[in-house]
């Protein structure tokens, strides 16, 4: 059974002050939960229907470490961050902070993304395309907030993501960094390098005038119709299947 | 001042039960309402604050069909749909239903998209792309919801948007309809007609089985990572930039 105790503590990790100071995130649903226990990642507490527990007790065994409470259906739905509650919530252990900052293939690099939603459809992309290593700056939204983890769709247990001041990163990487910016060179006639750094800015004010004067070189994507702008996710998406390297 | 059968007027049409009733939806937020008066839209109502609607007056002049009713924050709040709500709120005729359903250029199919926020980023990725057609499926989420007017960012003024039955839609067009699939051909070997209809599937099933019957092609975007899949949005964005003719 689920204590108040419980219950308050899963509750209070919606919130990024808690995360940090238990060093713990959510991923929630039978998805989620099952992509999760299958990996390496270290679960403290597994809070499951009576059912789902039960159909997956392999997966359950395969860590010992984690503290199995059973939950109601309607001690779930008051946990729970989601619409429809779905079966199981996982508190997992915050990944040790990365040391080695040095990207092994093309990375991104993340420049004040505040909407959650985008923060995970970037990672998803970063997933999808293989690339190692996302650097988001120190004012980007928490990429271990329920909404990210829902959205980016495991890309948690494959991507790293590191958080640095992004002129620094760009810098010290030594590496040709493109910035997806409204101004920049037509994607279409440009000469990727084999490896670098794509820059993604802000939902609304785009790449900060301070992280385009670190990058070497500027793109975009033209426009034929009459939006003002691609959403910041749907960019990085183009740019990465039109710059690197083809499989 | 907003009169309470205003208000729940407007509270209404969050709903599209009572959007289809009125034949109207609702455009909200500064930037969205300088767009939406700046253009031909029928606006039956502007609810704004007083000092907005001191600033914008010849904006609001252009349309002397739409009623203007002057609110406090405190009403504005209540009515609005934002978390943050901004200024002001229109009230705005839903277009005519179209008659020529022939795309004269490339057009985008959406088959049972059903997240606001995917809708609103793909009729705005068929804007930044001069896309001038997008066949919903009668069962995609209804394109004049709050959220997805939101996340379209005036797509709505620019875009026409049909309802139909996809596979006729497809066979009547008489083109080339490419579906995006994971078991496709590889969208960089792929040579794209001059003209064609994409297709794009549900978030999580992809494109049904009549729908892809009814198309010509299917074609992937290569993954060099672990994600499962991509966002629909960001395929959708990928494949526009791939497969559209470049400007």
């Amino acid at each position: 059974m689920l204590s108040k105790a419980q219950s308050k503590y899963i509750r209070s990790l919606e919130m990024q002050k808690f995360r940090q100071e238990h060093r713990t995130y959510l991923a929630e649903g039978d998805k989620i939960a099952r992509e999760w226990l299958a990996s390496s990642a270290r679960i403290q507490m597994i809070v499951a229907l009576a059912p789902w527990a039960a159909q997956h007790q392999d997966l359950i065994r395969k860590h010992p470490e984690a503290e199995l409470v059973l939950a109601e259906e309607e001690q779930l739905k008051q946990v729970s961050g989601l619409q429809t509650p779905n079966q199981v919530i996982l508190v997992v252990a915050l990944p040790e902070p990365e040391k080695d900052t040095l990207p092994a293939s093309w990375a991104l690099a993340l420049d004040a993304i505040r909407d959650p939603g985008n923060m995970g459809t970037l990672l998803r992309i970063a997933d999808w395309f293989g690339i190692d290593t996302v650097t988001c700056s120190p004012d980007c939204t928490d990429v271990f907030a329920p909404k990210v983890v829902q959205s980016a769709m495991g890309a948690h247990l494959r991507v790293r993501v590191l958080e640095q001041d992004l002129p620094s990163f760009i810098r010290d990487s030594k590496l040709p960094a493109v910035a997806a910016t409204l101004e920049g060179t037509n994607v279409y006639g440009f000469r990727a390098p084999a490896k670098g750094i794509l820059v993604i800015g802000n939902e609304s004010r785009g790449v900060s005038e301070a992280v385009k004067a670190a990058c070497t070189q500027q793109v975009s994507i033209p426009r034929t119709g009459g939006a003002e702008s691609l959403n910041a996710a749907v960019s990085a998406g183009i740019l990465c299947a039109l710059l690197l390297p083809r499989p």
